[in-house]
């Protein structure tokens, strides 16, 4: 019998009778014999309308308080789902972030856990008692509540998981798994059964947005097996997560593609080619506190070169005005900005040890006519951006190619 | 420089608009140079939206669980008004119960206050902030949330102002003060300026729904001084509740007329006259949970007697069903219930020392028609039991013959 963390998301909580499937769920595996530790989050809304109180009063609220008033949100819940365990019989007992405790630093409205001591969660399991903890908060060294930010009750379990050395890991969704790409795009779209730590966190930041990043960074660090499943559904096995060497050897090359529709390309045309350029130009992008994400520097010819970068499509205004100040620093030549992009990424730990790949990406985008303004790659990853109108079609062309709507799959 | 206490309850922080009235008067005082610590409710509403919550799951709801959901509605208020607060540039900080900490027994839902450590909260005061503390909840021994009951936020603000050895502790709530009678059937009726705390208990419990009865019996007990006002009025001296002592020289007699609209009356008659029956009698009452209010015997002749006492009305019919059997254990004749009747009271420490006081309120209803069906004195207060439907011209009636509408009142 297993000891599983699982965790519920604010839609699967957000009226009393869905609190009730997700009893019903625990239930079942209590019944089985598990021991379980249900982490929950805030029932859906409900840290807006909390957000929306602090606003009303200030424009930037003080976080010390901030975070007083949201971690009241999982605190209902945990209550509730005490209560709906209960009424099936079940052995409930609710822990807020401070009772874990759970302790982080001081950095309110987003802070890390420091640690988290199982003693009293191991003694109610022991007894036999569902534990229902708080996401999302914990307290720190002088005893304030403190909260992760947004999406922290999925940093809470796996947290709770390492912790507790759980078997698994269960992050309940409103999607059944990771998917090869977006369903809504490409109909053939696959559930992926199994994917490395490391193509999680290539296809989470590029917008598959079903676990948070540092949860994923998180378990892969200590190697928490992390599981990702529907609340919405009976069965299923969802998509386990798991260190490379666990995953089966018949791995496909390319695990899924991921994109990104909220990028916009910036380009300095005629940089002179000397140390220093990139700093020169990314430093005050960076202490305007705008997220840069690729970057592309090519190579110079007659002592110039061209810089280009994208950002997120609404911070396109700021960096431009940023970059004309730069450009007459640099004796650049031109600042030239584009919101009509996308990024498009192959994500695969098999294209490691498979050359080609990028090769036959390329190959794929061309027969359908489609250019490709700016390449990445990473070990794992390769992103091009495009003009955003081709975005489905360049999704579904790869798709295709890379046979990801066949189970096994190869190049 | 005085050290307050005030508490505010949850209509007067209902809405951002209404946290930042709460704000600007605390700022007030703590402008003038005052040290104050401000108790808050949750938002009116809050509370009966978190208990549906509860009962949606289940219809006896686990009091700890309950308690962990309750809970969260002043926890939102603290935050709200500490931002509030600090918007406008008077540092704040905000303390949970558990964070005070404020310790109580574990009689969940209904806890009673142990122990209340200051030293964090002097720490703050002396540093120049305003401690903003959450009412109705504490911490039991074993790190369990807490609740006081429903009202408990004034016997937090007692406690705590006890606690700090506060100057002053001050209730505001949405009347003024408390007054001679209710001004909605005596417009004359008056605010007091000071009334002490056996005459608040007796009004309290008589259903001028001003301070929940535990709290005055705190404060009576520690000697705080008690101050209820209007949180809506700028300005407004409102009602001190001291004791005895402190009151002028020039005190009325009568400080106040009480009533009770929610009032049954149960008659036992041919009752044998012999010891034990009353315990015979009100024993199964009890035993059901049932709160019985006055209880009259007549002496006996023929050795029988007629035993009377008050329930409230919507206890009347489960009282009748207990006595029917009591009844021909007792071998008593018949039960009657009457739920058309009400209670008006005379309360006043004067007439401890002024006889008279009692024959003066017989005769006036005399002379208004109105039979009494029941007497009961104590010390300080009279209470007759009368025909509902004369209950306002009573009340009128008495108002006017103890010279309550004039501010210099005699008998």
């Amino acid at each position: 019998m297993a000891l599983i963390v699982q965790k519920y998301g604010g839609t699967s909580v957000g009226s009393p009778e869905r609190i009730q499937n997700v009893a019903r769920r625990v239930a079942k595996y209590h019944q089985q014999g598990h021991r379980v530790v249900v982490v929950v989050s805030a029932m859906s809304g409900e840290t807006n309308r909390l957000v929306a109180l602090t606003q009303a009063l200030s424009e930037s609220p003080d976080p010390r308080e901030t975070d007083v008033v949201l971690a009241t949100g999982e605190q209902v819940t945990i209550g509730l789902l005490s209560i709906a365990l209960q009424e099936l019989g079940v052995p409930a007992r609710s822990y807020t972030g401070w009772q874990v405790p759970i302790r982080t630093d001081s950095a309110f409205t987003k802070a890390r856990i420091l640690s988290i001591e199982p003693e009293r969660m191991l003694a109610d399991l022991a007894e036999g008692k569902v534990v229902v903890v708080a996401g999302f908060q914990g307290v720190d060294p002088a005893g304030n509540i403190t909260t992760l930010g947004r999406g922290g009750s999925d940093t809470t379990a796996v947290a709770l998981a390492a912790a507790l050395q759980a078997d698994e890991c269960q992050i309940y969704t409103d999607v059944d798994g990771v998917y090869t790409t977006d369903p809504r795009i490409v109909p053939e779209a696959r559930r992926l059964e199994r994917i490395t730590f490391e193509e999680m966190l290539e296809m989470a930041s590029l917008g598959s947005k079903v676990l948070q990043i540092r949860s994923v960074e998180f378990a892969g660090k200590y190697k928490v097996k992390l599981r990702v499943l529907s609340s919405f559904e009976e069965e299923g096995e969802g998509t386990l997560i798991t260190v490379e060497e666990e995953t089966n050897m018949e791995q496909p090359i390319i695990s899924g593609i991921a994109f990104q529709r909220d990028e916009a390309k910036v380009t300095l045309l005629g940089v002179p080619d000397k140390p220093g350029v990139a700093y020169q130009i990314l430093g005050p992008v960076a202490d305007a506190n705008i997220d840069v994400d690729m970057i592309v520097q090519n190579v110079g010819h007659d002592g110039a070169t061209d810089f280009s970068f994208t950002v997120a499509k609404n911070d396109l205004k700021r960096v431009l005005e940023i970059l004309e100040r730069v450009k007459n620093d640099l004796g650049a030549r031109q600042v030239i900005g584009d919101k009509s992009v996308c990024k498009v990424s192959l994500v695969g730990v098999g294209m490691r040890s498979h050359p080609g790949v990028a090769a036959k990406m390329f190959r794929t985008l061309a027969e359908e006519g489609i250019n490709i303004q700016m390449i990445s790659t990473s070990e794992i990853k390769i992103s091009v951006v495009i003009d955003e109108k081709y975005l489905e079609l360049a999704v579904r062309a790869l798709h295709k190619a890379f046979g990801l709507d066949r189970p096994e799959a190869d190049v």
